[in-house]
């Protein structure tokens, strides 16, 4: 004890801490102390009860505490669509479900269902999401407002968008976007061009340059099904990987989310050049779109964090589902148990997931210096009893409703599931009337075909 | 209204009813009156509230009321290894792990750890449950006090058993399970020999007797591994399934679990024999046992049901999750997203469920004269608005914690989230003690080798 940090605004504590991924690391009735929106301290309770007498307390003594869960890939507003049309084939659900009715969407619809699903997010567990959809101011605003960690990109493409309308308005939106938000504490703009079969090379190359200049996370959609790569070779003559590294836009700062149809040269390239890797496998199992090679990306040394994909293809936002699909699949696909065991899928949703952001010096993992960015689960439950192994759990038998407090960057935004800083009631209710628009646009869509 | 029913105990009414696995089927404020043990009316609720003027009323207005679901292969009493051991080959994890402990198993671990199983299955949506474990008169005894509906078997074995020891007392324990339990309105015994490999056909014979006399549903794990597969071919010179044809086992009374490794023709002996199937996805993922051909056996008209295995191999006994899983993974192995759509999933969870326990004119769907066996779910929650399609959350959206209300057999088992047959408190109390004990025996298990 130095004394430096004589002062903490919060004391939050449990039956144990987990401030990694590790089980080793375990303290049992262990603490952490918050102070601003920094981690002053973390350590036994009652070493830190002593060295912080008069910080709020927050013991629970039957909770587990950690670090707050890590969605490195949705589209948090696609929730207007949730379970608007399920077990389609993919060119049906989007062009019959999905694209009449996004064509329709407005600044509105954008902001509600983000608020929704940062509700479902907070309360299933995570503390930051990285975005891509349309309207991405809105979905900004909602992440102001709430109080979440998210990193928020425009979605670019070549053709008109319902948000921005021409390709130079949408560049110019996104250089506006992270000029407004280059100072937030809670909330950086990325750039995303869609993907290789929906960006024409050009836009690629300007979106990567923005990405540099801006100093911002590059966020693309890479390889996710097999229709993707039979264009890209077509177009190309080289699949979606390939084009990218021809092109000099494969780097370190490139987040590529699916990346579900590599050859093994595509493989050692994400390697090689430190692309990291969003796995969305529960959204590649419902859409059928494969099974990615996660354990050769990560036995090659792949950064892979773990993504929910949209609430339009998975159903849900639910990072602890998402972690128990994924340690699970690949088992099956290998027909190994001992691939993708507890502990490395607990690293890919928290700390890989940071890594994957560049955040890893800030969140991640409970250390001193970092940011409050943690969650509380009550053990209590019957399904986490016995207890014998954290990463365990929480990857095999938690539920997002088990989680009962959340701090965003050393704010109390959930507490005994309670939302602060968002009115849930007023989420759903509003998400309610808004179905009633979504099914009439659909008709309207239908009926004008 | 034919006057007939003007008594009830309960109206249950929600937003919607939904009493079978067909979104087309739901009632808009829909309501079930229940008589005794019995569902006395499907209606609105405006209908039924008018005809049972003096029932008690349980009206949730953001509630979904639905059959309870059925869970067809289990471990129920596995929960005290929970978690003790994962992500290891299939025999380190039985031969280090289970098998050690096993050998110690006394009645009381089997019934303290059924009742906290039993906590979670009514708090995850589950009324039924379909039970193979040792020391089955506990399981029965924790069923009867709790008050849910089991099918619950003595495993039988080549080999002595912690249990009863030599195979002629375990028959008789059955035997004498059997008759006592012959008029209990919610618990029916089972004859459930453990598997190809680890009984001999004169057992299975044996055993097929017993079921056949007693009138008692037959269990068995059937063609769960690769290497049960190859023993069976080893020892007999044919396949599982054939082995059982061979010997004359396969008929409408047998419930298989797994069948993961079955050829074209085992699946056309399944379906001409008219042989039950509980489909245990999770356990097959996590213990990389392999993909069950699902969508084919459906295809040629066998009845899938859905089990969650025990809580060591799963690591839960959450139906819903399992639903989930059950959709999910044969989009993706079949690499098409219209297999297993989630009215087929849904239905594998009540009504097959119901059929491969026989019991398809008891329970299974909320109809006048079946048992009342449902469950309220709370839709009010961020992952489950909007809605555009009942079966769709169920299966993809829904999880086990948003069941709120419980009735089994017209008996309300959970209000609110609290047990009201159960002291969960004192359940997961116990099994945090029992657990030390646990650690204990594999520890000395470990230093007597």
């Amino acid at each position: 004890m130095d004394g430096k940090h004589d002062q903490a605004d919060y004391i939050v504590s449990g039956r144990y801490l987990l401030p990694t991924w590790r089980h080793a690391d375990r303290i049992e009735d262990g603490a952490v102390a918050v102070l601003g929106d920094a981690i002053a301290a973390i350590g036994s309770r009652a070493e830190l009860t002593a060295r912080f007498p008069e910080a709020e307390r927050l013991h629970e003594p039957a909770g587990l505490v950690m670090p707050g869960l890590i969605n490195t890939h949705t589209h948090a507003p696609m929730s207007y669509l949730r379970g608007i049309a399920d077990d389609l084939p993919l060119m049906t659900w989007l062009q019959e479900h999905i694209f009449p009715v996004e064509q329709q969407l407005d600044a509105e619809m954008v902001y509600l269902s983000t608020l929704l699903s940062i509700a479902e997010m907070i309360k299933s567990g995570t503390t930051s999401f990285c975005d891509m959809y349309l309207f991405a101011g809105e979905v900004a605003r909602a992440a102001d407002e709430t109080g979440i960690r998210a990193w928020i990109g425009e979605v670019l493409y070549d053709f008109d968008s319902p948000s921005y309308g021409k390709l130079d308005n949408g560049f110019a939106m996104v250089r506006e976007l992270v000029s407004a938000y280059r100072q937030h504490p809670l909330i950086s703009i990325t750039v995303a061009p869609h993907s290789v079969y929906t960006c024409a090379p050009t836009l690629l190359e300007r979106a990567a340059e923005l990405a540099a200049n801006g100093g911002c996370l590059h966020v693309v959609h890479l390889a996710e099904t097999e229709s993707e790569v039979a264009t890209c070779v077509e177009r190309y003559g080289v699949r979606p990987v390939q084009h990218l590294h021809r092109l000099g836009l494969l780097e370190s700062r490139l987040l590529a989310a699916h990346c579900v149809h590599l050859t093994e040269e595509e493989m050692d390239l994400l390697a090689s050049t430190q692309v990291k890797v969003s796995h969305c496998v529960e959204s590649n199992m419902k859409l059928a779109s494969g099974a990615a090679p996660i354990p050769a990306l990560i036995q090659k040394g792949v950064c892979v964090a773990i993504g929910t994909d949209g609430p339009a293809s998975n159903n849900d936002v639910d990072m602890f589902a998402e972690m128990s699909s994924v340690a699970k699949v690949h088992k099956v696909v290998a027909m190994d148990p001992t691939v993708m065991d507890a502990e490395t899928t607990l690293k890919c949703a928290t700390f890989n997931g940071a890594m994957a952001l560049g955040a890893e010096s800030e969140i991640g993992t409970l250390e001193t210096g970092k940011k409050a960015d943690l969650i509380v689960l009550d053990l209590d439950q019957p399904h986490l009893v016995p207890l014998y192994n954290l990463p365990s759990h929480l990857v095999y038998a938690a539920r997002g409703g088990d989680v009962i407090h959340s701090m965003i960057n050393g704010r109390l935004v959930m507490k005994q599931r309670h939302l602060l800083s968002l009115d849930e009631d007023m989420a759903i209710a509003r998400m309610r009337e808004l179905s009633t628009k979504v099914l009439r646009i659909r008709e309207q869509a239908g009926a004008a075909k």
